[in-house]
């Protein structure tokens, strides 16, 4: 496999308070907290040895630092390195040590502008697959994918697809045959990452995978009950793209996080990725319910790597289309 | 019990189109059809050992004839004519052999107009409960309640709590202390009849059983399947009021079925109803998603038991609240 | 409905080792603790709005001391009490006050010698059923029914069903026409206590209703994670009889607990009792599952109402059959 | 990857009765019937978009004919023909078109002398994932994987880990360290072939892939609805090794079935194996029950690529050791 990405790795955000950051992801959803300090809070979900897949920093503005990678090996971190440099896209390096668990890293904006990192190293810890004793809220088993809004899907696409090898496992285009949005993957299931036309660049949402159906729907109970009503923003609803069944929520901050369950295998190299027309009513969400607004208008602004100041996001290519329903 | 009425028993629903109506509720919804012909269809619940619980006729327009409640005895039933006939309600027999499978039975229009029918006996059928490779759609088990729009809610609770013997188990009230709806049962869960402030008389919806919450996402991926996304109102969601599961349908012909699971027992007699204030968030869906203007706005006509035509609507005594999210 | 015996209200157990138990009902499965002091522990389900359904008092030996149901009022109360008196069974008035939360009761041995409690008060408490945030394990929503070996089935059944006015919802016969077992019910479900032939008087098993058959799973997960895969006994699997999804837990002094979802209503007075014979193999566990010895040789202990000693169970009148399977 | 085999991907199987295998797999288990004539049962799951992944040929007795992996490309699969030849285990090729819907593909009796097939193209079809108005019984999802007795578990592992690349994801020791069983994956999950200690070379299992628990529970459910209750064997139940929820089922000739859900991703190169100690209790079922006699001892018998005879197997080179229980 081409640079040998293995799949989307963690997430480090900026969030304003870490206490109502940690009600909402330990308490409620129940995700393991490995580590915590003053300023970061490491968590991890029920499945993932690794420390971390999500990381969640004090600062004084709510953003995206980084959407991080695993690489197989240092040498394909070395060779993914130099590729990126010879793209003149200035990534950097982060020596092993300057950050908690986490082997040496190298961020860079990617070609539409969203903060990667890629790292071959994270420190291991204890699994609690089966310490179902200790399982609670949406019983969260680990990270599954990062969805972009940007501004030009196809080039996005083009840099994920021919450059670093990703691979489609869906589509949407429009009626003149525009690419509109794109599931790509590494790992063997429908994404590790989703781009979608919009004003960007932006992170729309993170993916975390759950064990069953039941377990999306008794997060919206607890949520409800522990006082998170308001933070449940689309579904529980069947994806016709993807199949899977989803619930969106916004955690405290206004990060977007997606609890997913039930998509499919895509281990096969000659799998054919299926295309849905934009004015296609089977894009829609299967069972025919509108979005609110919300879930096309507000994203989560990412930060530069070098300057760490937000990225000011501009308008699609595309005219923006709002379908009455999107996936 | 008062009057040994047992528990809401069928519906007569009036259909304009009995082979549309069959393909939803036997090939999606996975109701079985003890018998048809060419004006009439009956159904049943896998967990029902009577002849039907909802029977459609063929009609020029779609209407409600008859909501049936099922009596303990034949003396009860001539009891309870009689006491409907002291209101001066008019009762009118229907000797047994006029309708297919049921025994004698009168019909009245209560004191909201809505159209009621009593029975003491039904003819009985295979029970279909441990035939589950037979089991389909929504693995729909048996009939649960009715919900009505009445213009006067506690005209209509007094008529069936202090008259009729209904218990309740859950309340809504203005802010000022009027009743707004109430959950009235004879069974021993949640209702057989819920009222709810509205023009009317009108039937809202019909209540049907599943056995568990899955059954209810797989009748909508089923729904969504068959090509009926169009026919999800709303939902799947959880109630505060009755803490069920549900999502709400339209038939073919504009019926409103509820698919609902997870309410609880009410046998005890000192169980203390649950008051709910119409301003209270708890009284909203639980998970806090708005219903669509159509669920507040479109109900059934009902029929006069009498002229056997369509009663015109009131509007309802109280102004007329359509709270942001409602049970 | 005859003395307006509502139901199977609670059980009091005698435990060895409180610690013990409170780790296995409060812990790993769930139940609530309303109360605890250093030789009681009162405990209900997320349902329960009652005191408790399950008193566990520490005691030198494990056993039954009571079977608790719950009475319509006081003076039903009070004409059970005299038709017991009428019996020649020496009922046992215990003056409100002299239990914890519970008024004015009485208790008296079965006609099988089965210890029973009769009450019509129970204190509220705070019902946990929307306070999703704290289900766990389990999460077992309210008792539902005992379960007890008898020597003579048939006489108990007369005494339940024509003495008190159970309804039969199921039973057991041998081939020459011998009643083997017996489900009765006065709430409107399968039963609130079965009777078996065996050994008795003596306790096999109570029954807690779960909200779904995957609370079920997660709960074997929970136990076996926690170090209690050795208490699950049997299971989990489908009851041919009752139709309900199952399985068996021998809590740390070895009392016979049923996790149980998914029987039928049974409201109607005129429900036809389902007729299995002994040797007919869809009497069978409807899996075809052997179930250990254990659960055929075990049960619990009861006590004498009057003396509190053990009382020394006898053989069966009907010859004892183990068959292959049994429900 | 090394030779870049994908996954596994069919079986060849031969059954006695057609007809019998049709109505257990098509009707019960809710398997989709690509193509079938006479002598041949083409059978797929509801994800599967290839032709089929259970191939049932009509034949005197049952026997394995053949377990199938995918390959990247021609190229590769040229490339593995000539590495299985310098291991003179004299693979053979089947040119395309001498099977049905199967490109150009090679056969080879392995190391342990199970009969392998490899090919790089099998024929599209509709895949009907979404179509879940068709989905029934156990709403099978894909072929997952093969678990086989081999006589040298070590020398297996060495073949398919160090000859074929092959990842080890768990896998069972004895006290004094001799390979035992092991888990072994191409595609990212626990596995795609399972090796067992045992009178070899045998298919014990193949498993296939189900959505949720809730189904597996269900097929049961429809399983002795149908009259096949006697068919299944073992569970359901949660395996501690795989953390998968099981159920294992013997077809109409006694190829046992394993209906499986709920692994893990195993994607990342660096995914330390788990171990397990044979006389560790946490290698045992996870809920600590009992497998069958008949799981241990009875394995279907597989022939040889070339002369198609059944091969008479060996007994296994360590101590045969049943466990109290295994996974």
């Amino acid at each position: 496999m081409k640079f040998s990405i293995i799949r989307c790795a963690r997430a480090v955000l900026h969030v304003t308070d870490l206490a109502a950051a940690r009600d909402f992801y330990e308490r409620v959803l129940g995700f393991v907290v490995t580590e915590a300090d003053e300023s970061h809070l490491y968590l991890r979900g029920l499945e993932e040895y690794h420390h971390h897949s999500l990381l969640l920093k004090k600062a004084p503005r709510p953003a995206v630092e980084a959407l991080g990678y695993k690489v197989g090996s240092e040498q394909e971190l070395e060779a993914l390195y130099e590729w990126f440099a010879a793209q003149t896209l200035q990534p950097k390096w982060l020596e092993a040590g300057s950050q908690r668990a986490v082997g040496r890293a190298f961020r860079v904006q990617d070609s539409s502008g969203l903060p990667l990192e890629f790292f071959a190293h994270m420190d291991k810890t204890e699994r609690l697959l089966q310490r179902y004793d200790l399982h609670r809220g949406a019983r969260v088993q680990r990270i599954d994918h990062f969805n972009c809004a940007v501004t030009d899907v196809k080039r996005a696409y083009d840099f994920y697809v021919h450059g670093l090898g990703f691979a489609c496992s869906e589509y949407t285009e429009t009626e003149d045959g525009k690419l509109w949005a794109a599931w790509l993957h590494r790992k063997q299931n429908v994404h590790d990452l989703a781009l979608m036309n919009g004003k960007g660049p932006r992170l729309h949402h993170i993916g975390f995978w759950l064990p069953d159906p039941l377990s999306l729907i008794h997060a919206c109970d607890v949520l409800a009950a522990a006082g998170y009503a308001a933070n449940i923003e689309r579904g529980p609803g069947r994806h016709g793209l993807s199949n899977a069944f989803f619930v969106y929520l916004r955690d405290p901050d206004g990060h977007r996080i997606e609890l997913y369950n039930g998509d499919y295998l895509t281990s096969d190299p000659d799998f054919p990725p299926i295309r849905w027309d934009l004015d296609d009513p089977r894009r829609q969400t299967f069972w025919g319910h509108a979005a609110p607004d919300s879930w096309f208008e507000e994203a989560s602004v990412v930060l530069d790597v070098h300057s760490g100041q937000p990225i000011e996001p501009d308008e699609p290519t595309l005219a923006k289309q709002k379908p009455t329903f999107l996936i």
